[in-house]
């Protein structure tokens, strides 16, 4: 940087050069230079969140005297700022930092501190009347902005998952509705079984998914319990008794989610198992994705030399050098991003298990390894849902097939004819190339009609149950 | 085996030799010759689970006309005394087996036969009047007589690692009110900071414990809903309408739990996420436990070159060679358990995603990992509270030196004196050596009487809310 | 326990009842009691291992003056009746013990010292003129003999795993030459893709498991390092110069193994990055596994609405009511256990990463898991080799059709008739049926002799290298 | 966009808007559509290894006689300018793309054929005289490009990563000699134990990081051998005899590292194992990080109520407020980034066992995670090195104060004394808080000069064998 662009500030270190232009100052420009890890920056919801936690305090202190009226408005209108999207660039620090967060807190600090003398008419750089640590961080600490930062960045980021799971779960269950009367060959062990219906299947699908929604959203609703008034760890000492109480109603005015004080203010501040639950409901819908997307890719399969039960709408040439031939380019990424989710929530696990005496300091790595885990997830299901599952259609040509040769329809004989003469049947259809039926009129078992009756693998996969199938 | 310890059996594939005394069949004994990995047998809890299931499924099925009374009785018997714990040594198929743990289903349906049959006068192996496939499996698959067995099995077990965390929370919480008015140095990044007391830590500590536990619970519910009815694949094919409700109610009135049939049948045949949904809340028990013995480790280090605020309860010598000393040779232990528990949830994790079309085969390896995870988590947890955490001994001196001789009292200076001033008073008292409380009186900055009242740790230490701390 | 069951021993925490017959003695029995957690005992090549130890170290304390002729005697004499498989029922401590492995440290002094004493014509519990930590442990410490015997015990077990993959390799190499000359379809993102030889693709796997055994027995050969000599931390206090050197050239007589003083004994005392080294090997290995096991299962899917290349060896009827139809039980088992030893990684890995300050007191756990994955793998292999991949049989007729049928024969004309024109003759097979061949031909574009010559898939399957394809 | 800020595109699929000035075309656009899942963009290392995939090819392919010279020139001077790093922000598809990578082959397909055909004269869109996929891809597939390139982006990566380890083992090991004069209490359990040296533990962490550098270094190597040829499946086709050895030969020279073509093709296109191996390396380097950045922060911790026996320079005000008190910042963010890698090892090791028949389709999510974790924590470890592990300061009044306080120093007296009279020794100084010198010479036991000889932590703490801390 050359002089001209650069002020110097001061701190207890000593002198350090802050680009001019920058909100941030001297305890962020430490950080930048101490962590030039992974050139990411913090998440939106991040920064917005910790604006919101400035906000909040600066409001609760202004009513209890402890601002002056005007540091609250200039800290008011400056957080309010930040909320619009105004300074997110001039959060720089990256995401592995300073354990607890604390780069991170002081950069929302000096930014709104700087930003809010700048309305007061004042200068970047020179801290008054609003001081970063005096005015925006007074009556808190890293150790309950940052946790309760990273639990509403999450409140805030959460619902794009829980909404794609929802919207996922909806198109299959679309799909469901619309393959409901297509009987096909089931498989267990991977292995031809009796007949099923390929809109049973995809009902299971869509359960999966509605119940992997509910999941992350009650996993989500633990957030809303906060630690802010515990300050350093726990007890509140430089806040005042019902603050924790004042500053969650506040918030809760600002976010729109009914926050409340930690039952055990001194249990969050130690223990990070909130995200640890999070972190394992995200990791689980992972699961059922990864599943999923597994047999939409098997199902898929062929066109030829595969299960060729469904056809993937085609995405990008290459997969269209043959007809009826789609690389299943959607789900293969679904796979990759849900095993990158599962990636994310060992890391996770990491952090919580990691929390020492008063404080965990290793939140920066956990909010951030679950807001991209929601994040790259959400993304990838909806554009599964509308870039694959919508589009999927049924080869029925290919799924009646498959359901009238099939050898397994020999076990409903068994009843009838004694499980031995059964396999005698089977076995002559799969060494003749037969069909089961063909092989137990040329018997003289059934006659056609009895045999098309009893061999109907339509009737066969009829629900015992009309109702063990909704979505 | 000499000729006269065995009895030929006989299947679809040749000849098998069955010791003479099984009660156990061919199945049985081609699953002993193919499976010889860990030597292992099935969980009490799992073979207890699978007769409940028999039973139960003959009783409906006699109800509805599809066994004689004879075979129904005979059955019942035979299913009533594994209940008993008669029998449990003839379950000898190793956990890592067939897939979807049709030799575990086998072995079951050959005891029961042929028990049932002895009951009945008849002699083991003859399979008359009562069939292992056709009467103690009838209206079966494996497919959704293990995955239920494997719930049941859950339930039952549960409770106990539900209990030890709950009663560990309990004991935690009589130490933090055994500990309350014992005020301390806290420590977050594991530096000294500001004073709190010993029993608010524990009460973090019981909290966790508590939530811990609930969580456990919670999850535990989901297993409430059965895939029994569903057959091979969902559809129920060879039971009847109506079964899947009517061995539900059965199998509630037998096992004292509140069971019902699956909102879809299909998605938790084919889906395991109800594992990995319990598997993920034991793995985060596990978390939580794992930071607990490390600080409680770390609070007993010393005795003199360690933090030393605690003493463990000698369990074993050699610990006891110096007073004062203790290995934490129990909090190692459940170290060691929780990260084993750690990695039984990747197992499972692992099995969860391997589901594939209308089927999740790998049922045993989970339901394996799951009773272990709970079983040694449990354990662990009784002997941690019995044989530490109850026993453990505030070293009380120690605690208010340390309290008394930090430097970081010197924070509560800043409202006055200004960060400045407080920060050398600080420096001082560490070049010295001095208390803070010496330096300020020495340096003239407050008298005896004001230093006395302002720079008093256990005033510091007091939550601002008297609330924040419950249990 | 009667009183005529037991005896009461001594030491310094009071008193303690110990069964009359064991060889073992009070710290045991504490142990016993302190670690009621799975019920497991220890591995016989651990307590082999252990008593390995003992008796080297004994020899050179005796060569070295600090036995006497008749405590070195009768402790070898002991020691060597360990090795020979005599004693293993008295070593009964849980794996889940005190940390660092003390109370197994014990168990093997306790009976080697009451073994001792009884060769000498003394009884149990008297430990004179051998005493189990006087004598037996002389010059050692748990932090020292536990990580040596979990070396030496891995150093004897994973020559299973490593001749368990290397002779699965060669059987799929004997596959590959089998297979040689069978061509089919390629697949690639599970899409029909040009031809490939059957033998080709066992090749693959016959050099990835060589492959595997090679990086494990690689990981292997870093246990040869000991840190025996060590004693409490690695500065060898009670042991004397040279002891180091002695004790790990006897070991190496004793065990036939070529071992050595640690590069750094310090290091390997803090750290267990040479069993993180191997746990990973392993893992790795067990990824493949999963990998090829999966493949086999879905090359047998079938017999009629899967792929159907291969046939399964059957290995219990329920495979066989349908000749053709096999559950792919023993692949099953195999991804089951390959599931499991990523899980046990998993807690090597989390036991590898919390040693502290100058121990790592993990030990117990990882050594447990590091045993188990050895060799429910090298079982699981085992089983793999000579009850699943030695009796596949190919599916001739179904590879053929395939590989002929396949329309991505199309990609052939591609050079020569230009894409365009290639995609529609590709989807004029796909919509009628036929196969390109047929479809050129009518077309006129080619004779039905350049045809059979151009669309040739046994010569497309062709490697154009011929040495590509290595075992 | 507006229409005058695109050209449109066509391909088999329909019209594709693509941006005018992009040098990529109309796949690269759909992928960009198709994938926008994280907002990132390919590693710089991929990016230049994938043009020096294009570059070798080019060469090749002209030399026998497959291109024009003038499409060869053209080709190898585009390639040549992203090698110069001219054309990286043209390369705009996110790592979760479509299994296998073709979306970035593609993009390099297309960047590489615009750029040569403007250097020709032509426009860009046109795709004459050069074409990506006939002429830029010729004789390729992504199935041989991605996986080349990104064993050639890691074989460029890795010795950042490799000489991070290195150059950090040698400042610990500038440490160990700075320090080797320094005696302290050792602590095994946490607990207080006999003397040892901090030079000496400080050696042990010298020598973990130069192993796990090592065995980066070893598992990197693997990474030469190429399965460039086997184009889409192994065996080949559209490539020619020779081709995979000349290619290679081309790439060694372009790239400088010493490669070869697979010992089998077919192996390493179905198997990542080799990612799977540098993984677990990179990971077994991030468990040792750990452990060492833990005992960093836990011999830092204090500055009065911890061990305080290293003082971390401070590297950020807060830590400032009080001399001698440091927040570890550093030391916490390197723990998080090891926690981060462990996860990303998760992430690998799911692609790994995901491969199916022919092909691994999880290579961009593979190189992603790789190029990531070797990036983030050869930083961290760098600022590890530069900014915490060369200003770390030994406390030496406090080592001294609490080596010679230690109450372990008795157990040098059981030799002399016998075990229960040492132990009385030890409770009397416990008890009193006086040093066991103190105590022995007051009892009588030995005379002053005796004690200074015999209890002198100093000579206690020598390694017996002066050559056991090499680093």
């Amino acid at each position: 940087m050359q002089v001209a662009d650069v002020r110097i500030e001061r701190d207890s270190l000593g002198e350090v050069p802050v680009p001019v232009n920058a909100l941030y100052g001297a305890q962020t420009a430490r950080a930048v230079a101490n962590f030039p890890i992974s050139g990411l920056r913090p998440h939106p919801d991040l920064i917005v969140a910790t604006a919101q936690v400035k906000l909040a305090a600066a409001r609760v202190n202004y009513r209890n005297g402890r601002l002056t009226a005007e540091q609250a408005r200039a800290i008011e209108q400056a957080a309010q700022e930040i909320l619009d999207g105004q300074w997110h660039e001039h959060f720089v620090v990256d995401p592995y930092q300073a354990g607890a967060g604390t780069s991170h807190n002081m950069n929302a600090n000096e930014v709104i501190a700087n930003r809010a003398n700048e309305i007061l008419g004042g200068r970047r750089g020179e801290y008054r009347p609003v001081h970063p640590n005096d005015h925006v961080n007074l009556g808190q600490s890293s150790n309950d902005v940052i946790p309760t930062a990273s639990r509403l960045a999450l409140l805030r980021a959460t619902p794009r998952l829980v909404e794609a799971l929802r919207l996922l779960g909806e198109a299959l269950c679309r799909k469901a509705q619309e393959f409901g009367n297509l009987t096909k060959t089931g498989r267990t062990h991977l292995q031809d079984a009796v007949p099923i219906r390929l809109g049973d299947e995809f009902s299971g699908y869509a359960s999966a998914m509605r119940r992997a929604a509910e999941r992350v959203a009650e996993a989500r609703r633990a957030l809303t319990e906060l630690n802010l008034g515990a300050t350093a760890l726990g007890t509140g000492i430089n806040a005042f008794p019902g603050y924790r109480a004042q500053v969650a109603a506040e918030l809760s005015a600002i976010t729109g989610f009914e926050l409340r004080p930690a039952h055990n203010t001194f249990e969050i501040t130690q223990s990070h198992a909130d995200f640890a639950h999070l972190s394992g409901a995200i990791r689980n819908a992972a699961l059922e994705v990864i599943r999923i997307a597994n047999d939409i890719r098997l199902l898929g399969s062929g066109p030829r030399a595969g299960l060729g039960e469904i056809v993937l709408p085609p995405v990008q040439p290459g997969s269209s050098i043959m007809p009826g031939k789609v690389n299943p380019s959607i789900a293969e990424m679904v796979n990759m991003v849900a095993f990158q989710v599962v990636g994310y929530d060992h890391a996770v696990s990491l952090g919580v298990q990691a929390g020492q005496l008063d404080l965990n300091v290793m939140t920066p790595l956990i909010v951030y390894n679950l807001l991209w885990a929601n994040d790259i997830l959400a993304n990838a299901l909806t554009v599964f849902r509308t870039r694959c599952i919508e589009g999927i259609q049924a080869n029925e040509r290919r799924l009646s097939e498959l359901a009238h040769g099939s050898i397994a329809l020999a076990t409903i004989l068994t009843p009838q004819i004694g499980y031995l003469r059964a396999a005698e049947i089977a076995k002559k259809a799969w060494e003749t190339g037969k069909t089961v039926r063909e092989v137990v009129v040329e018997e003289g078992i059934l006659s056609e009609a009895e045999a098309a009756e009893i061999l109907d693998p339509v009737r066969m996969a009829l629900p015992q149950d009309p109702d063990a199938n909704r979505c």
